[in-house]
């Protein structure tokens, strides 16, 4: 661990808890027009069409895209298979940037003012600049720097968004040591050379819903909280 | 006021006093191998080949780099004017690594701690990623997100620099305020729809050299230092 200069850390899933919140906003935006529905349902849909979208821009049929264009396209069509009225431009931009104004887990920020004191610490996260940003301020994440795919040009899992983080900072990829609540991530964190860490989220797509909740590959830590991984890496 | 959402801040002169920075850090170096020399004159020659070094990327004469490399090739020339003995590989790192290492002025952390109560405040220099985080993480530099060259590919004073980064955040122009010490810096933003503020540092070029103390130029706000910044706009 003497190496490790730096942590980098999913974001969606792992640092906050993107469907409790998004149902809360949809479902706040939704009572002031009564509109009925279950918001739950509602998050996990427009959540299940975010690879999909990632995967048209990681294949390189189309061009890069900030995440919150590919939000807005995937709000549109999940508003639309729910049956709701269409949106004003003020109201879409409004549900998108929900995305900006995520809940962290109960661990997140107690962990990372530890963590932030014996190592650099930063979003790897497929959430543009913007949203990282404007979520972390209103969130109290103290992150060192913004990393991830807006400024690596490049969705994870593909290997620039690891490698391109580890150079912004010159560091070595085994200086950095990816967090994350998925398993697929830390595969390809690792095949680029980094160190891995799981913080399983049980509850990350609901109390019924399934969640990776078993290590899959022979990551350096698991830990069930940040606050569990400063105590083990002395932060 | 109301408008302005996030402030953006030269580094180099205005956050932190590069050149008793970097006169300390090659004055221990050479103690260390009795070499003698005028390390303010050492420094004033370094800081005067970025300019032009940086001109050859902008003129696009050259493709992109990071200051670091140019800080090397830089660091390269002056060395030899200055008729020292070559330099090893470790050496030659660890002083390119000065400039990661700069003291901000005394007014700098309290000011910042306290605009960023109410602004997002992020650095817009032409200073690599690694350098401004390693630098905010030694020097104790509150940034909510590293912007600047290195995230807009183009070095200030060209348009993209300002206008990148406001767009990372999503941001008009108009609801970014650029700090600096440096008049052109601040000619340049206004250019492009930045709110501007002169903070004049008297003593960056020491106690004998010449610094802009006068504004050139109608800027939002003058202030003496960021404390009085904070005063200002209410933060």
């Amino acid at each position: 661990m003497n190496e490790v200069k730096a942590l980098f850390f999913d974001v969606f899933g792992t640092v906050v808890d993107w469907r409790s919140s998004i149902a809360r906003e949809v479902s706040a935006f939704a009572a002031e027009r009564a509109l009925d529905g279950d918001w739950e349902a509602f998050a996990d849909r427009w959540r299940g069409l975010y690879q999909p979208a990632m995967e048209e821009v990681r294949s390189q049929g189309r061009g890069w895209v900030i995440l919150d264009k590919l939000h807005g396209e995937n709000l549109d069509k999940a508003w639309s298979e729910f049956g709701l009225p269409e949106l004003n431009a003020d109201d879409r931009e409004h549900l998108v940037r929900a995305w900006h104004r995520l809940d962290p887990w109960p661990d997140v920020v107690e962990g990372l003012t530890r963590l932030k004191t014996k190592y650099i610490i930063a979003p790897v996260s497929n959430g543009n600049i913007a949203l990282i940003t404007n979520m972390a301020k209103r969130a109290g994440l103290p992150w060192d720097v913004v990393l991830g795919a807006e400024v690596a040009k490049a969705y994870k899992p593909m290997p620039e968004a690891y490698l391109r983080s580890a150079a912004a900072l010159a560091l070595e990829p085994s200086e950095c040591m990816m967090v994350a609540a998925h398993n697929d991530d830390l595969h390809a964190a690792k095949a680029q050379g980094l160190r891995t860490v799981f913080v399983p989220r049980p509850l990350e797509n609901g109390p019924e819903g399934k969640a990776e909740t078993e290590p899959t590959g022979k990551w350096d830590y698991v830990s069930e909280s940040f606050v569990a991984l400063a105590d083990a890496i002395g932060a």
